[in-house]
């Protein structure tokens, strides 16, 4: 076996975990923001004296109820879906990971932009294919992808196509199509990660990647409740096109049968109590409110020179500091100082830019934002 | 991608929900037993306003209390067992796939028993290894095994000490011994499923064999809660000696980051409310009633020339017609008189003993299971 293990990464988690230190370095969500009283809702209603079927086996492919509730949410944001077109899964890392079971074969090879998150592509290696980045200092170049598909041959592409991590970028519209089209000319697989699109704080989204003319038989849509209701139950899901399905359902059997019951009775519940449009929505306002608080933050915190993403939405921005510097010298005096990001080198499949940060913004109230980045800011000064 | 899809098995398993059909065929514990009320009161203690951490992300390796209740149970099994040695996994099925994924190389031989659990199978498949069959008409043959290991070179074994599914066979103290020098001998990796380990119905405990000389680094014992509290949780455990456990917790991280926070959370609570002996003895009881019905029904019900395995433990009988019968040929009509049972040709990897067929004694009282007997009886009868 082969695999990246960001253990790396680990540490800085762990690390950043005390509470003195602001930590711009996980993907969490704030836990403050959970609906807690929603889910424990649900929960009771699932429980309730009688109901024993949430404790027993149950379908590979999915709750019956939950598969329904996806595929109407996806209908309502532009992407006609059938519950049949849904396998729930233990997460969205799951729904890699059986993608690349049901997919690859050792030797295929994966095309990915860097940088790009690494923990996707432990299932990429896993599964013994080659990785190979498609750069992407800017938005990714079309015919540059249809020139490393000719060259490279590869049988899948991996994309986040909504708010990158960690670059919080956004495909075009125009993108995706063009996207799209390379995928059908080629036969290429595409998997369109899509764990923050529900987390748009500005602007129109763009369809789907699985919507547009070309993609709708070649694209894997992998979702998850994680980033807008809470990672702690495992709940993804993906679409899958019709000749994929089989393949991932035995991967699915193999993997772990299926995925919690109740878990997933509860997340059906809750759906169906219909609170979650507007927690998403104050999701939205509650997070949109820190990345204005930390773009705000950052003209002062960095030195001259740097440059930084202004995502429409997301947990994440990207943070190049002038060139001669390096972020990841930098770490260990900002944690002295209690405040952590994650060096942009943990997002690069080979040859990193020492100069970029990921910093995500989702995790502390404004005012707790602008004190860590005034900490950065003192570190970041005495650095240069 | 390759991989064995007992989809036969799925359909049997559908067909049978039904109410009016008796089934020996399903290997799901009796929903009328679980403890409803206990698991319900754990979920209310880990729900309680203000814990919201079981909503969020945790650790890889699983719940720090779950897996020390798991240690503590296992050393008063008589296996001394450490938090740390255990891995925390989304049911005994991932267990046997992050093994498959952490220790075997396309290519890599697996030695089983025959016949077998072919779900557990499907793991090593998908990881492209070649699954070499150990005959067992009767219990393991530790000369055939080193004959074996000799030719066939496998890097892994993988057995089912306790009540094994299909054939309910316990291997003995001696057998386990004995095993655990062969692997020693040839640098064998040993793969202990023991989902039914407490399922103990008469007759005394044999030492796991992860506890017998020569195979304490080399045996990874997978545990579940699926068949003594809940299946539906999907909460199962490995313990890995120290020279497999960074391949696995990169494998469990590949896989699905961790295992639901809550589910988690709720059974450590519940094992921590002192439930779970009492709520096993009862267990025990009742399915060794139903054991002892469907051995006393059995006599009558098949024809003469019939043998049948008569467990310690565990959920399954098997049972061999008389030689010129036909399981698979019978099914039909018995599914028409509404009764159901697993034919022996499910658990072979190549040929199969046609006359063979596996009954599940867990999923009806007694009363039922005589009824569904005669009803098979009847059937039988007309078959000859």
């Amino acid at each position: 076996m082969s695999g990246v293990e960001p253990s790396a990464l680990r540490e800085i988690l762990a690390l950043t975990s005390h509470s003195r230190v602001v930590s711009f370095a996980g993907g969490l969500p704030d836990p403050e923001l959970f609906d807690h009283e929603g889910l424990r809702l649900a929960f009771e209603r699932v429980l309730a004296p009688g109901a024993r079927h949430v404790f027993q086996y149950s379908r590979t492919e999915g709750d019956p109820e939950l598969r329904a509730a996806i595929a109407g949410r996806l209908g309502r944001r532009g992407l006609p879906t059938a519950p049949d077109d849904l396998l729930i899964t233990t997460g969205s890392q799951q729904a890699l990971a059986l993608t690349a079971a049901a997919l690859l074969d050792p030797g295929d090879t994966v095309l990915v932009e860097e940088p790009c998150y690494l923990a996707a592509l432990q299932c990429f290696g896993l599964a013994g294919a080659r990785v190979v980045p498609l750069p992407a200092a800017g938005p990714l170049d079309p015919d540059l992808l249809g020139e490393l598909v000719r060259r490279e041959r590869p049988k899948l592409l991996y994309l986040i196509p909504n708010f990158q991590n960690p670059t919080g970028r956004t495909m075009t519209a125009h993108l995706r199509y063009e996207v799209a089209r390379v995928a059908a000319d080629h036969g290429l697989w595409i998997v369109e990660d899509d764990p923050y699109g529900e987390l748009r704080y500005r602007g129109e989204p763009a369809p789907a990647v699985a919507a547009c003319p070309g993609a709708e038989d070649r694209t894997i849509l992998v979702g998850s409740f994680s980033k807008i209701l809470a990672p702690g139950l495992r709940i993804g899901w993906l679409r899958a096109p019709h000749g994929a399905r089989r393949a991932l359902h035995i991967a699915k059997q193999t993997a772990d049968l299926h995925t919690s019951t109740l878990d997933q009775a509860a997340v059906a519940a809750y759906l169906a109590g219909g609170r979650i449009d507007g927690h998403i929505a104050g999701l939205r306002q509650a997070y949109a409110s820190r990345m204005q608080a930390m773009l705000e933050g950052l003209a002062n915190a960095l030195p001259d020179g740097s440059t930084w993403s202004t995502p429409d939405g997301g947990m994440f921005l990207w943070v190049r500091l002038p060139e001669h510097m390096d972020a990841e010298a930098v770490l260990p005096a900002a944690l002295r100082h209690n405040v952590a990001y994650v060096p942009g080198s943990h997002f690069f499949t080979g040859r990193s830019d020492p100069a970029c940060m990921r910093l995500s913004f989702t995790a502390h109230p404004p005012e707790r934002i602008a004190d860590g980045l005034a900490r950065l800011g003192a570190v970041l000064q005495g650095a240069r």
